[in-house]
């Protein structure tokens, strides 16, 4: 007997009728003799009504009562699974973070889960019961709501199959799983059925909407593996695992694109120890996560520095980097958002060379101007102009052929 | 410095506009310096759109999952309302039953309440922080999620304020206060200042909608001090309190009416002990509060068993009695909804005699013919023809002089 987590995100339980289909497909992993707990997000458009309404009290309200409204939304989709579960004849049980002890820290909003209570939701298994758990959604140590911040149900549904020591954690959601690319940009994008934990964070912090990066960071660290599949269809979706030798040999698992960054240049810095810290001790102080940061050799004592930032951010983050040019006596500041990064991801790039060269060559072939550059073990990521994002994914999956991908 | 709990219902919080309000209200009673409680309910509209979703889903839903459910829609609104209160800048926290420790016995859908943790709440309201309570929900010694009924928000509002030692408890409504008897059907009515929890707990019983019954029984039991009041106004509302001399001064203190019942008869029963405890004890297994129970003395070893019972289980209620009364080998079995009841409540009665007397002329008058009798210490209920109802009120109103009353 296997036991098995199941989560459905927000448009699987979009109205009572994909509830019902929902139920239905708990009911058939319990038929087939499996231990089922199934975790849920709000049904769609629920987050944002509740999250309208908070708006229409005041622009900025309280962070610790917005988790006790928003919070609301998963608990009426639990209730409802739970309902149709038991209407068909199978026993279920309900359970808010509060009740499974899903501990957070206290940061509303976007708070970390620290642990979960397994027992409890053992017990009911061990009767046969159905757990229907509320995601997205924990306690801090006061007691007070908190929640995850969005995807944050993807988190929740991971903690919990660590928790249960799941033989495996189904991640059900309107795709059918991972691919090489978005098949919306490149219709020659083919559906992986396996990824490694590492190359899937690059995939998620890179801009590929399937999971939340903290999600898989945890299920890393604990060795959870993941399904991402569909929940409107049989197949079999992508997993998620431990990486192994098989997936060393393919080169490139994938290409994705970010269409959502700024780039900022601080000109002309005078190059002495200590101003890089100013400059980026000042940017995480205003709360803005920086993402690429480049900086040239020195010559004549003065450098360039351009790092990349969310579009959302730039004002803040100009404001106070303006400030600090300034104070550091350097040349000036300049923006740009018109830029995407497309990025090679792969583990097979730790064992094999070439990748950059060929990845350039096909860029340079399209007259693709790359502005920035960064890599990793596994990942080259190159800054463009907006325009041609599209065109470089394309152009990329083809130059490592990912339309014959065998993964 | 006094301690005040004010709860506000459904339509106080019907729409933004209105939770501001209630917000502004919440904090004049802050500013003239007292420790502030608030209780609300869901959002007009709210628990019957959720009972709606749970019907959509199934007829019969697992209560339980009911009111994980339901109780969403008090989670929402003290979440807006203390926002509402931090965005003027005035602290506040919002508190779900399970965070107060409001427990309750098992019986989901109409629980009761057994006991509140009130240190919590104290230590919020020590530290200047105004508490904002979810009405109708606490949960079981189990940590279940229960709901306490309908109208249950005012239960909760008079055991905080029990347990807090509150020196009132104000119960925000629609209407000014309580009524001599309701000015849709007798313009003259008159509002008054004072009532007893006796008295009030036959109004409240006998169809007057202003407070549910459970929290008078417990107000009276802990000698909270109820004032019922308009959330719209300024006005002085009904201080619901401890009898005292003066309130018997007065005969009657109101009239109230009840067309939510039928009464059923069973004919030519032969009247041997037991036979009594056979029906009412058959009719009580199949869940149905009987009201008015009324025997006539026998003839010939037969006698007729009349009562009342709410319209609602009249179905239920004569299958049973049907099923009895075959086997106890009675007459036949009749039924009629076509009837209201008309109370006379007040705790001048005690004291005086006559008032059954006045009753009974001043009906007489009007020819309206009385079908069964009833009576308390300080009540007096007749069923008449339905048709009846609003005029036997006017009548009983003129005829007791309560156009003038001094309460």
């Amino acid at each position: 007997m296997a036991l098995i987590v199941q989560k459905y995100g927000g448009s699987s339980v979009g109205d009572i009728e994909r509830i019902r289909k929902v139920a239905q497909r708990v009911i058939e992993a319990k038929k087939e003799g499996n231990q089922v707990v199934v975790i849920v997000s709000a049904m769609a458009g629920e987050t944002d009504r509740l999250i309208g309404l908070a708006h229409q009290i005041t622009e900025m309200p309280s962070e610790r009562e917005f988790d006790v409204l928003v919070s609301t939304g998963e608990q009426v989709a639990i209730a409802l699974i739970a309902m149709a579960l038991e209407s068909q004849g199978y026993p279920a049980r309900s359970f808010l973070g509060a009740q499974i002890r899903i501990t957070t820290d206290g940061v509303f909003t976007k708070a970390r889960i620290l642990g979960v209570e397994a027992e409890r939701i053992l017990e009911e298994l061990e009767k046969g019961t159905i757990a229907v758990i509320a995601g997205f959604q924990g306690i801090d140590e006061e007691g007070n709501i908190t929640t995850l911040g969005r995807g944050g149900s993807d988190t929740t549904a991971v903690a919990i199959a660590a928790a249960l020591k799941a033989n495996a954690c189904e991640i059900y959601t309107d795709v059918e799983g991972v691919y090489t690319t978005d098949p919306a940009i490149c219709p020659e994008a083919r559906k992986l059925s396996r990824v490694s934990y590492e190359e899937m964070l690059e995939m998620a912090s890179l801009g590929a909407k399937v999971l939340q990066s903290r999600s898989v960071e945890f299920a890393m660290k604990h060795r959870v593996p993941i399904h991402v599949r569909s929940s409107f269809s049989q197949e079999e979706g992508t997993w998620v695992l431990k990486e192994d030798e098989k997936m060393e040999e393919v080169l490139v698992s994938g290409i994705t694109c970010d269409k959502k960054e700024a780039k900022v240049t601080i000109s002309k810095v005078p190059d002495k120890p200590g101003i890089a810290s100013k400059i980026f001790g000042a940017v995480s102080e205003a709360n803005v996560v920086v993402d690429m940061i480049i900086q040239n050799v020195s010559a004549e004592g003065y450098t360039d520095v351009t790092f990349t930032i969310p579009q959302t951010d730039l004002k803040k983050a100009l404001e106070v980097v303006r400030r600090v040019s300034q104070e550091i006596d350097a040349g000036g500041v300049e923006s740009d958002s018109n830029i995407a990064k497309v990025s090679v991801v792969g583990v097979g790039m730790r064992s094999h060379s070439g990748v950059a060269a060929r990845a350039f060559s096909a860029l340079g072939k399209e007259g693709i101007n790359i502005m920035m550059i960064s890599t990793s073990e596994i990942k080259l990521s190159c800054v463009i102009e907006a325009k041609y994002a599209e065109l470089a994914v394309r152009v990329l999956h083809e130059a490592f052929e990912l339309e014959k991908t065998k993964r």
